[in-house]
């Protein structure tokens, strides 16, 4: 090999800051804090929950989205778990961070037993400043639309 | 916002520590080693596996909670994992950490499939030093339970 | 205890980077990019898919079992997904690393829902350098073999 290995091009610290980042960041979502979870993408962010859907853009559109695609939960005591692996790290020109990752959901109603689906695939724009890490895009990607 | 976000109030090193102490401490129950997981607590650590139950004290106290509750298994060959995901850790005011951890259990017969239940939440008090990571209580919620 | 925990005999920087290297890795894997995946075998690494499996040895071997057993797949879009959990690291008397991890093999189809099996634990022996992090060996036991 010529080229050095992916997994070199972006350091430790700032890995395990986005690890750290994603806990909180996706146990607010798993907790209804919607607000929460809106102020971890930047001002002017954009999350797209699956390939054919228009982007929800700006902390407020993100809120209304989670908001609008929750009504189905509406007095359904569901609680849902999104579960991460394998983050990828790799560094764009502009200095922000391609992260691409594994996404399982964990569905659980009172009595019942985990469902395990769908499987994912996270694709996230991050902006890594010494204070803190932002996500600036995300779109999520669905296995079994594949 | 004006707090700082959630991620940035523990480092990148503590965060790590916490993890890989997590994969040794997990592999320890999932192995049977009752003695080497009590180790991992605080000597007048708590471990409570559900809400309802009366919290096991101190090691040895932990150790014959595990060995009570490991007698269902008696005769049955079965593999247990606990996976852990999204590891969010808070500082507490007494220096020792909060740490709110996914967790699904994986169960595992010969010939047969993985069965994936329980989905908990661990919620943990992590005293870290310069030398170690230790929980000094465990709680675990069942999300089937909510 | 007189002996220090487990968890403390290697340092934070290395775990994360361990992990990272992982994400990459099994990512190449699940990707179908085979020559990525033997790329981060040392030249002489050894890949032994289950215990009672003739080991590949050397990155064309790798390639060629990994071609072999894809064959299965022929005509059969399904995406493959390995998830890792609890990366535990030893380290050898010899430099390298002793690196047991919890494994979960998603399996999906167009349409449907994910599989989630079988559950494994990877055996792995890790050289790790200030450059980078690579396998030299590699043995997947099976939990439903046990």
């Amino acid at each position: 090999m010529t080229a050095a290995p992916a997994h070199t091009a972006v350091g430790p610290d700032v890995h395990t800051r986005v690890q750290h980042f994603y806990a909180h960041q996706m146990q607010a979502l798993d907790g209804g804090r919607f607000t929460d979870y809106a102020a971890t993408f930047t001002e002017d962010g954009t999350f797209q929950h699956s390939p054919g859907a228009t982007p929800a853009r700006g902390r407020d559109g993100i809120v209304a989205e989670l908001v609008e695609f929750h009504k189905r939960f509406d007095g359904d005591p569901v609680q849902r778990r999104h579960w991460f692996n394998h983050i990828a790290l790799e560094p764009q020109s502009d200095g922000s961070l391609r992260s691409t990752v594994y996404a399982l959901v964990v569905t659980v109603r009172p009595g019942g037993k985990p469902e395990i689906a769908p499987s994912c695939v996270v694709h996230d724009v991050l902006v890594v400043t010494d204070e803190s890490v932002q996500t600036r895009s995300r779109l999520v990607t669905h296995d079994q639309m594949a």
